[in-house]
């Protein structure tokens, strides 16, 4: 019988290596992230721990990047506190403010790379499942763990298989296929379980839609969320200088416990309403929606990738003068490339506002809160109840094609009605 | 007797002609600006006043710029509450999140012009005193009575002259001026009264670099801080399209309680060690200070003059890796302009990280507050205990030129040294 990617990688990093779902195992951890939400702590615990040495002082990466820069004192301290740790123990990959989205920065540098156990502080760790990686979130306390061991315990997920098939409109995004894969399986879909995304509708979607849905997958409860490597995925490693990566891809005759087939064809624009990701429609059903911001950013579609749709959208057009709109890129080295492709004027002139690269206002931290009964548009991965801001407040879950057409109008709005 | 340029002012806005320092007088407002700091109770002030309509919808501003895009559901609330206040009055000059900080635009738009009489309802409507204009600050009740009535009351100041003579060395900027008087005069050495600066010298100093010396007035105490009408300030008004301003110059046998001559030959840069503005000291006296981040931006130097300095100092260079540094454009044209000339590029490739236009951490907002013990060279126009952050940490002001030298090498450096 053969076996699914996500077996195959966590079997190369165990011990075990008969095991099934629901089974726990052990499994050596490749690199392991944390932020300045789970960061402090993390160190706390693991001052308590052993000797105080890292398992390997090149393979933990701290991004300072939710409250940066610092929006108050307690976040200023925090993160001179996780600043003082990483020099104590020579963590090599620090990032500090500004740098960017810890999700945003790992892959191009190299740091997680294809056939990876990647384990982050962080829920949207699964991002890094686009890379044919294993990649998943822990708490603070695992991370403490992590630190000393550099091994942690996982439950041997069950295997789902998504399947795209036919070829999507040009403006659909990764986002409008895991918008809809919530819509359909819910918020606990997946719960525990494994995403693999295949098919050979996958060849439409480039790095940056990948790590979207994968990015995701956690919003359905995932364990984790992969792609299977293929050109696309080694022409990024290739591009991001990277070499000592793994190749995995499933077996043809791999067993899954679900598969979904999706319709490329058929697929519109989705935007998940408020109050849960899994509330997802097709953009057309909610045109009458009035908007009073739009945020373009954030760790779920922060890319360089994900502006150029975006600028392609607003470019030439000016913001309805009833919307705040933000853009929020990635990273630093995201909005460098921004910069000189001239998109960052585009969105400048168009009358957006451009912030500095960190998670912006999507798990209500700072740089766009939401006042009272306002509507948001936002390319970022959740909408919970007072997620951005106060309770009454209400966010939509889009594609930034989606976001910057919305922008434009004041309306919640397809692109294909703007561009 | 001749007459100093701000009595001149002052009479052509107020029935009482016949007055001296100390005396009361009503004077006619020509415009009015609030933010989001002032602006909240100044409106709930006003809605208790007579018929609640303002004097004039033309000639009130309202800027969100201190905590936008906000950073919390406070300060969203109070946005929305100005906005709302906005829109329903009719208030044609309402600038929300990201257009950038109040004393910046105001000018360049010409809604503030030469010859004017301007009340904020923020200290540092000193400001506009550069272009030949009256302008103060006031609390937020005297902001409702304006708003209501365009009329509010003054206390005659005395005058007071600041002759700049000679030629500066390239680096010198308005903030050395400014920081370098109030070293002499301390923080309450023109306690209510008018800062008139003249002289030779002052054709050294573009509109910038005269908005950054009027602006700081206020941390010596003055009512007023004034130029006089040049080519430079003419300049500056075509350039912004203004043509109805009204010229103003002290006469030549005007009288002053006070004069000081200042020989820019001799100047050097000029840091103000914590925690007063008044403590200011050559450059050259602090550089064995180690520094944990730099700000570039606000109210005082957030210009392009600013940042094209600040640029040329940078360029090709890489900010040392003990610093955090934070270029914060004043407005979202100074920001374009920098784009366009190429100096968003630079500061990005040298490791600043360039954020939204706001008044930023200056006043412990957002965007960059310190943390315990922490040091920050800055190019604002407070360093007072806490003013940025944690109570242990500090604030060092200068100019943009300092501010990036000390960027790169993480002490307080002159410009000349890595330039």
């Amino acid at each position: 019988m053969g076996k699914a990617i996500t077996e195959k990688i966590l079997s190369d990093h165990s011990e075990q290596k008969d095991f099934k779902p629901g089974d726990i195992i052990d499994v050596k951890v490749d690199f392991l992230l944390t932020n300045d939400i789970s960061g402090p702590v993390a160190v706390q615990e693991f001052e308590k721990m052993g000797d105080g040495e890292l398992f390997d002082n090149n393979r933990v990466a701290i991004v300072l990047d939710h409250f940066t820069p610092n929006k108050d004192v307690v976040s200023a301290n925090v993160s001179k506190t996780m600043r003082d740790f990483a020099k104590s123990k020579g963590i090599t990959h620090f990032y500090d403010a500004g740098y960017g989205i810890e999700h945003v920065i790992l892959p191009k540098d190299g740091m997680v790379k294809s056939g990876d156990l990647v384990i982050g502080g962080d829920s949207h760790t699964t991002t890094y499942g686009a890379l044919g990686a294993f990649s998943t979130g822990v708490g603070s306390t695992d991370v403490a763990g992590i630190m000393a061991l550099g091994t942690t315990w996982l439950r041997v997920p069950e295997q789902m298989k998504f399947v795209l098939k036919g070829k999507p409109d040009k403006w659909i995004n990764g986002k409008d296929i895991i918008v809809y894969i919530i819509s359909k399986i819910g918020t606990d879909g997946a719960l525990g379980k494994s995403m693999e995304i295949t098919g050979d509708g996958v060849k439409y979607f480039d790095m940056d839609s990948r790590f979207t849905i994968c990015n995701m997958g956690i919003e359905a409860g995932a364990l984790n969320c992969i792609f299977n490597f293929d050109e696309i995925t080694e022409i990024y490693e290739k591009n991001a200088g990277v070499s000592n990566y793994k190749i995995y891809k499933s077996d043809e005759d791999a067993e899954y416990d679900y598969v979904m087939e999706i319709n490329l064809e058929e697929l519109q624009p989705m935007v998940a309403a408020p109050h849960m990701p899994s509330n997802g429609r097709p953009v057309t059903e909610l045109s009458d929606v009035n908007i009073d911001q739009v945020v373009i950013g954030s760790c779920t579609n922060g890319r360089i990738g994900d502006l150029r749709t975006a600028a392609q959208v607003v470019k030439g057009k000016k913001v309805s003068p009833n919307v705040r709109a933000l853009l929020i890129p990635g990273s630093r080295e995201v909005y460098l490339m921004a910069l000189r492709e001239g998109l960052i004027e585009i969105f400048t002139e168009s009358g957006f506002t451009v912030c500095s690269p960190s998670c912006g206002p999507c798990f209500g931290g700072h740089l766009g809160i939401l006042g009272r009964g306002e509507r948001c548009v936002s390319t970022t991965n959740r909408n919970f109840v007072g997620r951005m801001g106060d309770k009454s407040s209400e966010v939509y879950l889009a594609s930034p094609a989606v976001a910057a057409a919305t922008a434009i109008t004041g309306k919640i709005t397809s692109p294909t009605e703007v561009a």
